[in-house]
C-alpha cells in the first residue's frame, strides 16, 4: 500500500461566519493548498453532513470545485453524519494509497448558526432513531441517558460524576483559550459551569458542544512530508439506543481503533496525545476508555487527576475539542486532523515535542466512528511499545432483518433515563424520557407521565399509542397491591388445582 | 494497483416501491451478497443523492449497515448529485485497489415516487444554479436549452432533431420492454411519442426519464472473478449554464472518459456496448459523442440509422437506459454497472457475445460525471484497438473566485432558450426562459415577458430585479428606431466635434 502523507492544512476561524458555506469551504481549501509544496491536486474529497437542509446547498462537490477555480477536477462528497470530515480523510487516504491519485484536497465543513437552535436541533436529531425521536429524544437527551447509565454502571455518586464532567469542560475551555481559531476563547470556572442550566439531566449547557460554522482542509499526498498518516480505521454501531447491548462504550470506536493501531503498528501506549469527539463531555471520557488510554470507568478520574490536561502526561483535546473549538458537524473530524498535524509540527502554543497523535471522530450517537493516527515521518518511532492492544469483542448489537422484535409488554423497568429541559418543538419541558426494558427483555423508548421517582431499575407501567410509549413509575402502594394480587391468584390457582385434583380422584 | 473484480450483483424491480428506502437498499444488497462466492464484505459504500429530503433519512450508512445485519462493518455514503451510484463504485474501487479492503458491498438507491411531481422536481432542481432556479429553470428546462443550442450548432431542422430524439426514446423503450426489472415494460410508437406533451420545448414527456424508486448493488473484490473493473474516471463541470464555454458537450464526461480509457488501455473502438446517462434523450446523443463513439453532431444520425439499437453494431442503453429502466437518482450510476455485468455474463436476453462494456453517469447538469469500463477477465482482449483516444482539451469554464463577473448590461442576444410547460411551483406555464449574452459577453438566465419570437441570436432588452432578470425580444420597429438614434447621436457628436475643432482654431 502506498504511504500517505499530510502536506498543507487549513482551517477557518470557528464560530459564527456570515459567508455562504461554499466560501467558508474555499477559504480552508485555499489555505491548505497555499501551505502545500505542490498545489496541483488531482481530486477533492468533501465531508459535509447535511448542507441540503442546513443551507439549501445540493451538488456541493461540483459547487466547491467551481468556486476553487478547479472545475474539471473530480470532486465527491462523503457523509457519515457528524463524522463526515473523518470519512472524507479515509476516502482521500484510500485514493492515494491505491496509487489512483498522487495528491488530493480533503475538505470538511458545515454552516449552522444562521438557523434557530430548535431548527438546528431538529436537523441534528434526524440522525437518531425515528421511534426514539417521536418520544421527544434529541442528541443531548440520548447522550444524557448514556451518561446516567455510565454513572450507575461504575457506581459513581452524582457529585463524583459532576466533578468529572466539569473537569472535561474546564480543561477543554482552558485549551480553547490557547487556540486562536477556537469558537470559545475564554477559560471558564467551576462556578460558571455549575451555574449553567441543564439541557438534559445530568448534562448542562457546558457539557454540550456549541452550534458552529466552519471548515477545515488537508492536502494528502504520496510524496514524503514531515507527517505520515500511518493508521486509519472505521466501525459502525446500532442507530437506536434500544438495539444496544452496551451503553457505556461505543463498540464502533473500538473496531475503528483496532484497525488503526494495527495499521500503524502501535498501541494506546504509543500515542502521545489525542483529539477525541467530545460533542458531550461524557463522550470524551468514554472515548478515552474505548481507545484503550484508560480502563473502563477510569477515564473520569484521569481528567480530575490532570492526566489529560494540556501540559499533563497525556493531553486529550489540546485544541479545545468540539466543546471549545466548536462543532461544525462536517468539519470536526477533519479539524482534528488539522490540529494534530499542527501539534506534531510544533505550530501550537505547547512546544513539548510529540511524535504520534490520534484522532477519534463520532458519527451520530456513536454509530459511525473513525480513528486516525498521524506521526512524524522522519523521527524514529518505537513501534508497538507497551502492551499490545487487545482487539474488541466481535461486533454485536446488529439488528438482523430476519428476527423481528417481540411486541412490547405493558410493564418493565427503567434501563436509563433523563429529564430534558431543552425540548424539540412540540414537547414541553421538563420532559421525562426513559429507556424501558419490558418483561420480554425488549428495550423501548418511552415518555414519562411525570418527572418524579426516576431511577435506573425502577418498575414502570407501559402504555402504547401507535409507535409512541408512555411510562408511569409504579408507586410502593401499587407494588404491594400487585404482590397481593399475585399471591391471591396463586392462592386461587392452588385452590382450583386442589379442587381439580379432588374431582379427578374417584 | 490491486486489480478489482465484480462478484455478485443485485437490483430491485425499478418503479413504484412501497417499502421504506432502507429496505429497498437491503433487498439489492442481499441479492448481491447471495450472488457472491464470499459473503463476508469488509465495508459498505452507499450512493444516495438526497435521502434527507426525499424520505427524511439521515445517517443512512449506519441505518443500512444495521438493517443488513452488518453492524460493526464500516459504511459510508457518497454523493455527487445524480451520479452518486457511480461515485460509490469509484470509492469502493479505490478502497480495494489500495489493498485496504479485500471485499466491499457497493449500493446505490433512492425513493422518489411517494412525493408529488412538483416536490420531486423542486428537490432535483436544487442541484442547479440558484440564480437560474430563481428564474424558473428546472432540470428539463436547462436540458431543453442545451438541446436547442445543439440543434442550432449542428444546423439541424426542427423535424430532424425531433426524429433523433424520438429515435432514442423508441429504442430505449423497446430495450426496456426486454428488461424484466425496467420501470416501463412496453415499447412505444412514434405516434405515442409525438402525442406526448411538451415539458420544455423541444423536450416532450417521452424525452425525460421518469421518477422512480429502486436500488442496485455490486460486490467488488480483489479475488479474480469473470468480470474486471478495468477503468474508471471522473470529471467535473460548471454548475450554472452561464459559466459554460461549451453547451453541446459535457467536458466532465470527456475528462472522465480519458482517464477510464487510459486505465483500461483501450479506446472508444475497443468498447462493445455502453450504458449512458439518458436522463433526457438528447443527453444520450451528446454522451455518445463525448465518449468518442461518434463525431460531434453525428450521434443523432447513428440512432436513426440503427447503429445503437439492441441488435445493432454498437448497442447504447441495451437495458432501456434511465429513460425506460427508470431513474432512482442515487441508483442509476450503479444500475448501469449491474446491467453491464449481466450483459458481459450473458445473463440478458441478447446472447450476442461481448467482451467490454462502458458506463457513463452524469451528476447534475453534466457537472459531476463518471465513466467506468468493465471487461471479461478471462477472454483475451485486443488492447487499444483502432485509433487512440485523443485526450480532451484542458478543463475550461471554471469560475475563478478572484475574477468577479461584470455587471449585466441592459441589452443582449439570446444564446439559447426554451418554453417551459411543466413549471416549478410559483411559475405559471407557458414560461419563456432564455440564456442571454449581454453586451459585455456575460451570460445570464432571464425570464421572457412573452413566449413569441424566440430564436437563438435574437436581440433583447434586459431588466433586472435583484437576482432576477426579465427579457423582451426587440421588435423590427425598435431595432430601426435604435439604429436611427445611434446615427443621430453620431451626427450630433460629429457636429459637436466640428464646433470644438473650429473653436480651437485661432
Amino acid at each position: 500500500m502506498q504511504s500517505v502523507y499530510v502536506s498543507g492544512v487549513g482551517m477557518t476561524s470557528f464560530g459564527k461566519d456570515p459567508r455562504p458555506l461554499v466560501e467558508i469551504f474555499c477559504q480552508a481549501g485555499q489555505q491548505a493548498l497555499t501551505g502545500s509544496k505542490e498545489q496541483d491536486v488531482e481530486a477533492i474529497y468533501i465531508g459535509a453532513m447535511n448542507p441540503e437542509e442546513f443551507t439549501g446547498d445540493s451538488n456541493i462537490a461540483s459547487q466547491i470545485a467551481e468556486e476553487l477555480g478547479l472545475t474539471g477536477i473530480p470532486a465527491v462528497r462523503i457523509e457519515t453524519a457528524s463524522s463526515a470530515g473523518a470519512a472524507a480523510i479515509q476516502a482521500g487516504f484510500q485514493a492515494i494509497a491505491s496509487g489512483y491519485y498522487r495528491r488530493v484536497l480533503v475538505l470538511g465543513g458545515e454552516k449552522m448558526t444562521h438557523l434557530s437552535t430548535s431548527a438546528t436541533t431538529r436537523i441534528l436529531a434526524e440522525v437518531i432513531d425515528k421511534q426514539e425521536r417521536q418520544c421527544g429524544a434529541t442528541m443531548p437527551a440520548l447522550a444524557a441517558m448514556i451518561t446516567e447509565k455510565y454513572r450507575q454502571r461504575f457506581r459513581l455518586s452524582h457529585s463524583a460524576l459532576e466533578d468529572m464532567l466539569c473537569g472535561v469542560a474546564l480543561k477543554n475551555h482552558f485549551n480553547g483559550s490557547r487556540n486562536p481559531l477556537a469558537q470559545f476563547q475564554r477559560a471558564i470556572t467551576r462556578e460558571v459551569y455549575l451555574a449553567s442550566k441543564f439541557i438534559a439531566t445530568p448534562l448542562r449547557l457546558y457539557d454540550c458542544s456549541p452550534i458552529t460554522d466552519g471548515a477545515a482542509a488537508v492536502v494528502l499526498t504520496s510524496e514524503k512530508t514531515d507527517v505520515r498518516l500511518s493508521g486509519i480505521g472505521q466501525g459502525t454501531g446500532p442507530v437506536s439506543l434500544r438495539e444496544r447491548d452496551v451503553f457505556t462504550s461505543f463498540p464502533a470506536t473500538r473496531i475503528a481503533a483496532a484497525r488503526a493501531y494495527q495499521m500503524a503498528e502501535t498501541s494506546p501506549q504509543g500515542i502521545d496525545f489525542a483529539e477525541v469527539h467530545d460533542a458531550f463531555t461524557p463522550f470524551e471520557i468514554i472515548s478515552t476508555e474505548d481507545l484503550g488510554f484508560f480502563p473502563p470507568g477510569k477515564g473520569g478520574e484521569a481528567v480530575i487527576e490532570g492526566k489529560t490536561a494540556l501540559e499533563g502526561p497525556f493531553p486529550i483535546n489540546p485544541s479545545g475539542g468540539l466543546k471549545a473549538r466548536g462543532h461544525p458537524v462536517g468539519a470536526s473530524g477533519l479539524a482534528q486532523i488539522v490540529e494534530t498535524t499542527k501539534r506534531l509540527r510544533g505550530q501550537t502554543q505547547s512546544k513539548r515535542p510529540v511524535k504520534r497523535g490520534l484522532t477519534q471522530s463520532t458519527g451520530g450517537l456513536g454509530t459511525n466512528n473513525f480513528v486516525t493516527i498521524l506521526e512524524l515521518a522522519d523521527q524514529p518511532v518505537v513501534q508497538n511499545p507497551g502492551l499490545p492492544w487487545s482487539p474488541p469483542p466481535p461486533a454485536a448489537g446488529g439488528k438482523k432483518t430476519t428476527s423481528r422484535p417481540r411486541p412490547i409488554s405493558d410493564e418493565g423497568e427503567i434501563e436509563t433515563f433523563t429529564i430534558v429541559y431543552v425540548t424539540p418543538d412540540g414537547f414541553l419541558p421538563p420532559l421525562a424520557l426513559a429507556l424501558v426494558r419490558d418483561r420480554n427483555g425488549e428495550l423501548v423508548m418511552a415518555q414519562g407521565e411525570d418527572t418524579a421517582h426516576l431511577k435506573i431499575g425502577r418498575e414502570v407501567y407501559l402504555k402504547r399509542l401507535d409507535d409512541f410509549y408512555l411510562f408511569t413509575v409504579k408507586s410502593q402502594l401499587q407494588k404491594v397491591q400487585e404482590s397481593l394480587k399475585r399471591l391471591l391468584r396463586r392462592g386461587a390457582g392452588s385452590a382450583a388445582k386442589a379442587e381439580r385434583t379432588a374431582e379427578e380422584k374417584p
